[in-house]
């Protein structure tokens, strides 16, 4: 038996991802693919897409992927929920915050579907999967959140983190942006470049510290620096904690194998080894390495994963599994 | 003593390389900057830019260097020039086509400034050296003419060229398209991508044409097919002949070598061995690679310049430098 | 029912895309991994890969994927396939040429396992679909063969082959070149560079002549230029070729779409545009543009593939899927 | 008046940037080029080089750049400084460490000319210019410590870095890898690919220490994680300090202005811009941008050269400059 999944903004990286995993996923059939830029139905990598109507996602599916920027799904979703029936999942970073002041003030905008922000559900896996199975939105985790949180969550929940914060210097490969169209982002100003932006103001801040201080039962200060790096796909944070306490290397690694021994998307890198980008790109997992100072005070934590991946397409399959109580290595 | 120079144009790809080099130039002072992008005056690389303003350019610089997209140059050489003692080095298409019906076709465009055309001399030193010191408008050639016209010239003059025509495959670095901000140029559409474009009718075409046809003393048919290749500088043309007699490997290497034995910016390589865009970026070298069919009839000619360089700003300094009087290698 | 498969020579740039693709085909089971730089067993993407032994690769699995360099698979093939229940899928070209005289001017090595020759079946199946289901040795073609007789057969086979030769400018991703560790491969040799190689003496060129002839039921002179663009993956041939007739637009572009409108792996793009390679990077499609000159006389042909995809991995199991009997997209 | 000049390691990386770059330096002719490379003499774009002989050198010039692997320097520099009228400037890290067993720790070798440690001066102008004209070894600083000195030195000569420590997260180019021949440098192992390595045991934190210990007058803990980023050049040094007393946004911003104020290669950027590699690729520029927290306690310093230029060729011209008391930005 398969469901019928519909894809609202699969002309974007995202959402090409997406259509290109569902495609060949043995229990669920894409039977709606819209894009908002389109004035009339068109032909996209053999299929039909179709300018994005509501009632004709309704009688379409009955699980919806929105691929859109921020601010279009609180538009779209309160309606579309109406139906009981209809499930979504969200990449856009409209329903991770559960403060609306903090999500004007990320995103510049005033929320218009508040009443939606309780029930919707963050859509981590490793760190939240018994909330998604009964969930009827769910907030798909922006790529840089994924990677930090992932690589710090086994020192929150032990209250390892010591009171002086942590510091995420991430760097982004460029579909990050998404097919933005701007003088900065085209091929001469980012090939043989690297640059940092945003620095610690960048919108997936705040959605880090909600979700860190909800892990370590306390707010967690944090820096965060974002860099573009020449490449198409790709998001590495390179993790630098003070431990609030003196740890030995065994406990260390410890720590973070056994929060992790039984998740298949997860790759603890033996001593002395580093992710790369290319050993996760085109797929759903996350590499991770350990570096702990001699002083046992110190710690350096390497995350890689694929910001298309596990950052956004391959998360929200995963989640979407979840929600069809599927395997959650299905299709991935 | 030296010679006041002014760049319009100055923030685009070409524009920029143009100045790099006339910075460290010991014969000529940069005196006037400007950029039509600008409302009012502005700080540029430590420099100051201007709006464009016709009265400051001719007080303030005896030469000018206009690096605008096609269509500029021909609305504001003829007023430039009415100042008898203003030379103009052109880097569009706007000079460098003799029939006004073919530019109209090439440009789409009415060419309102023809009076000039048969004045302004086409600025590509190796084939046309002695037209260009007593020459007050100077159009500088096309980065895929200059590469192709330098590989077939000795074959032309020798009128070599079978009547069945000449192929042009060619392959250029992303700045040849200038700072254009369209979807298909972002990061993400160029990168790990390589493409064919405007396939047989690329305005660069009919620049080929005229000039080729010029050398042999007849039209000479030619296809053109232009791609673009990841990369940010770069110009590869390799061109595929039919001799119109057998020739010997001799004859056909020593062809080249004589012709252009005095030339300072062209290597020919010895045989087996082809040219590399990576040995003349940032340079104003071409390199020409030649292999001949064991038959005699056949050759294929393989010509590298960098598009920034000999395919634009390296080439006008060269150009200067003759309208100058001064060494010609000066500051290349 | 699965069939047991194994791969010799999975850690290369194919045999990697080769196992990726298998690990989600439906009807075969990855059963045996080796690779020859092994001396013991080892891990390998979370799998066990072996030092290659022949009779565990017998005892192991039914059809065998050759991945090696030129020269291995003739050394393994033949006590291989003592063995009535093998089948063997060979990369290289070892098994492709018919004329041990051709092979050892293409190779420079003598063929040690010449007496299968005449049974080795070429495997582009959409050329030679029909020989390959009863076949125990397909020699997969090479990259460029498979873009650039993709490109020709719709006019070699109608005899629209012109005497003086066809032009073949091809131009491959990195990963073409295999994980060969030289100088000239580092990244720093290659990235912001272009260049040509192996001018008209690439091994891929008799391997074209010979199924081009065979095609045209005649001998076809072909020149190529192989060149070397900087990202991983994709192969492009633009193909300039005389046509023995003049030829209006329509039955042009009607040649190809008749000939190739059963194909599943194979786009003809509407007039005007032009093969990227971004569009078949990972997949095993071929995208094929078409111009004819205003003569009727002229044509370029522009074909792209994925040198891993339909160049390597992807046609390897479509020809697995024939031999299997399976429906020839799966997994694909 | 022209100083005769040699370089030894003229085909590396580094080596062919200081040759480009002396190449058009009014005051200077390179009179001798050698390379270890070769067992006879060579042409090397347009040039003669030698396989390097102690007493060629000697003759044919008053300073010697030598760009060599580290451990290469320290075995030819006694014999060549014999010589009172010689002069060295070293790329390697041979003389840049004051102590051998810190050598011997960071290099894995016995220093063997360590008589000359205390004359060595370490040549990084900006923080100890004084001390470099009358030297006669000077050893070029490394391209990590450069950016990250840079970046830090307003602060540790205020004693403004808390005790804490500093966090130094960079990203370099592949040229900073020099010309290594390893699988693991090859195109498509870092195209496409990001990846720290050597984590917090890189042979360039000793030297960091080292100098920004006689900065701050006291001994700075430094956590370091290079990165390698697929382009050929540039350096980015992130870095995240905690200030020892809090600071105002104006102090902090006028510290860095006040002590670069008249510096010619260091650009303060504006408050809300961030250092771009490709603004001081092929330049011996640094750029710096400045981020102070609201709490006036934690601050992070983005700092980004040319590892090629400032970081290496450029930086030594600069060296040379103040050896041969020429204005000290002649020819950068």
């Amino acid at each position: 038996m398969t469901t019928q999944i519909g894809i609202v903004g699969v002309t974007g990286y995202a959402g090409q991802e997406l259509l290109r995993i569902l495609s060949r996923h043995p229990h669920v059939s894409v039977s709606y693919l819209a894009s908002r830029r389109l004035k009339s139905p068109a032909e996209f990598q053999g299929r039909k897409i179709h300018p994005f109507d509501a009632k004709e996602a309704a009688s379409a599916c009955e699980l919806l992927f929105l691929a859109l920027p921020h601010g279009e799904a609180m538009k779209l979703a309160p309606a579309l929920l109406k139906n009981p029936a209809m499930r979504i999942i969200d990449f856009s970073g409209d329903f991770r915050l559960k403060s609306t002041a903090v999500f004007r003030k990320a995103y510049g905008l005033a929320h218009t579907a508040s009443s939606w922000l309780p029930k919707a559900v963050y859509g981590l896996p490793e760190l939240n999967r018994e909330k998604i199975p009964g969930s009827r939105l769910v907030a798909n985790p922006g790529c840089y959140p994924t990677a930090t949180l992932l690589g710090l969550a086994p020192l929150a929940r032990e209250r390892l983190l010591a009171s002086g914060g942590v510091i995420v210097d991430a760097k982004s490969g460029v579909t990050g942006a998404g097919r933005s169209i701007k003088e900065e982002m085209i091929f001469c100003e980012v090939n043989e470049d690297f640059r940092a932006y945003k620095v610690d103001r960048h919108q997936h801040l705040p959605e880090m510290e909600q979700e860190l201080g909800r892990l370590a039962g306390r707010k967690v200060a944090m820096t965060f620096v974002p860099h573009l790096a020449p490449m198409d796909r790709g998001l590495y944070a390179t993790l630098y904690v003070t431990l609030a306490k003196r740890i030995s290397e065994t406990a260390f690694r410890s720590l973070y194998e056994q929060q992790y021994k039984e998740e298949p998307f997860i790759r603890i890198l033996p001593k002395g080894s580093w992710p790369r980008v290319k050993s996760v790109a085109g797929t759903n997992r996350c590499e991770i390495g350990l570096h702990l100072d001699p002083s046992g005070k110190k710690a350096v934590i390497l995350s890689a994963i694929d910001n298309l991946g596990k950052g956004a397409a391959g998360q929200a399959v995963q989640n979407m599994n979840l929600l069809l109580s599927l395997p959650e290595t299905e299709g991935l």
